[in-house]
């Protein structure tokens, strides 16, 4: 009998030799749309000559990358709303951190750090057009990382879903899951440090539950101890007011049978069902009755008119030491996608990034 | 080939030859568990000596009593929160109104005309317990029948999930299922003639479409039709921003595809899950995401503190002509259990009650 391969070193050998060098413009696309979770050869390596900005176009050196357990729907022609669907050969959507090393556009300034859609590359030219959602940088003082974190779509998907859409109070008894997660790892400290509210953050194992005790949550629940039920109702006794949802599936189904009178369930994300084949039915949704609660579901783009509000808000917390950032950082742009299956083994602790050239020089 | 017996008929031989009088108490007890259907084997009736009230105690006088989807779960054991599961052999739970004919309680007097917690039977000796959830009628020129529909819990359940769950307004695009039913016929007019709404109701049948629309559904959809989710489509071509849902399942499932941003949905019932014998697993909640929505459940018995403002508004918009009150009233105590089946066939137009004694007298 052949022992089971580890899926992450097909990844390993999916990176060996690949060079990447400042002259080409290294890209990971879509070989073939996965089927279940991916696979090494759902992706495609190719080098592109790195054009230059035409009228009206910049030229983006890409700094960091993000992941984010979505991507698997946008390689099966799934995108986000508002987004184009990928086609095979297409390069992968993904937010980066970038820097503009020349400027043609009359309103953004080589120097200036952004972050956008860059997608899986080491360059890009762009017309900063709004579907590319390019956001200037501050030079504050804190890492141009934390625009793949605390400072980007993660922070503000933390930020609007717990405070707009959780409405959390002190006295809340909150469970979180995806404790450990990117936006988990923020919500827990937001929650903790910021609101003062009691938290049970659920995470995958002993490492990520000591973090995020680490983070302030009162308790850790280990779903891969199983029995995550009994787990809540032992941690819970009184039940739920307030439950951020990082997941879905029988998570949240557990987290329905154990509601306080007016509980609050926000639905942040759905990791469960992304690689699930058939999506999770929710027989118990109709528990919201018994207890007067809702379900609010969000999305993060919806929010963008408050960003302002928000990364003020963040970036005075994180200079006052109240919110720490945590970053599962991956060394190179050929090991993207390891950095993406890497996700759906629960294996990040923190945001999931990989560094492709680290800060940048001359910005702040 | 026999042709398949009308389950309604079997009723019908289930309540000939019961003849029901003055002198005795006449009870319908649970005989089995309904297993799917309730069947007329599960049915017990019974006779019983009308009982003196004692020291603190009233006797109670029939006269209308109320039927429910939810009382086949009473019958299989499930109680509604806070109330005493059934056994087999109990007198089955519901609400009715009652006169009281003799009283030896220092809170209540003879010839007031209460509803509450009576049960399937013709006489009652009550204690008047909280449990009991009795509620004084107001001799206000309105019929006691009334107690059952607009100025009871069937009022306070449409009144209580419109207003103080739906948050509606005038440009609402609404969307109500069960809209031909005793909570869904109250919402449809209090959505179209008090709010201004506009509201496509859907309903079983062209007779329970056309009732819909004089209630002032500016649409209706025959669910009977199939291709609930087109007609959705079609009628709410712009999507819908509050969902009314007394139905749950797979209507609830195609509403959830057609969401507007910041869309409410309301459950309120879940007709559908009553009949079923493994709930309805809803697969797509997911969908709250993406439009900022939110989905919301009420428990009526959560809101009684609001109880006098609800029944203040209603009697007034009764007494000036904007509500009117719609019974799907069956004749005799005996025909209580079929009156139940018929729920379940979707036979009744508004609410569904039995008129035992009808209207009292020496009351207003």
């Amino acid at each position: 009998m052949m022992a089971e391969a580890d899926p992450i070193t097909a990844f390993d050998r999916l990176a060996a030799g690949k060079i990447i060098g400042e002259d080409r413009n290294h890209q990971w696309r879509v070989a073939c749309a996965p089927i279940g979770n991916v696979r090494p050869e759902d992706f495609e390596f190719a080098n592109e000559p790195v054009l230059e900005p035409k009228d009206g176009e910049v030229l983006l050196r890409t700094l960091y990358l993000s992941l984010a357990p979505v991507m698997r729907a946008y390689m099966q022609g799934r995108p986000a709303a508002g987004e184009t669907p990928l086609e095979i050969g297409d390069v992968i959507h993904g937010r980066g951190v970038a820097q503009i090393v020349k400027s043609r556009h009359p309103n953004w300034r080589e120097n200036e750090v952004v972050q956008g859609q860059i997608g899986w590359q080491t360059w890009k030219v762009s017309s900063m057009t709004p579907g590319e959602k390019m956001v200037r940088m501050p030079p504050n003082g804190l890492p141009a990382a934390l625009g793949l974190g605390i400072l980007g779509m993660t922070g503000l998907s933390a930020y609007a879903g717990f405070f707009f859409c959780g409405d959390p109070k002190p006295q809340d008894r909150m469970l979180l899951s995806g404790a450990a997660g990117g936006v988990g790892s923020i919500v827990a400290q937001l929650a903790a440090k910021i609101v003062g509210a009691d938290v049970v953050g659920i995470a995958g194992g002993p490492e990520k539950c000591a973090f995020v005790r680490s983070l302030g949550c009162s308790a850790a629940i280990d779903y891969l101890d199983g029995a995550v039920a009994g787990a809540i109702a032992s941690t819970r006794p009184d039940g739920i007011d307030l439950y951020f949802d990082n997941v879905g599936g029988e998570i949240l189904a557990a987290a329905l049978e154990h509601l306080r009178l007016r509980a609050r369930i926000v639905l942040c994300g759905s990791i469960s069902e992304y690689v699930r084949e058939t999506p999770f039915g929710l027989a118990n949704y109709t528990r919201l009755r018994a207890t007067d609660s809702s379900m609010r579901g969000f999305f993060v783009y919806n929010h963008l008119n408050r960003w302002d509000e928000a990364m003020d808000a963040m970036a005075g917390w994180v200079h006052d030491g109240r919110l720490t950032p945590h970053f599962d950082m991956i060394e190179g742009f050929e090991n993207m996608p390891k950095a993406l299956v890497s996700l759906y083994h629960g294996r990040n602790i923190g945001k999931q990034i990989c560094r492709v050239r680290g800060e940048p020089e001359d910005w702040q």
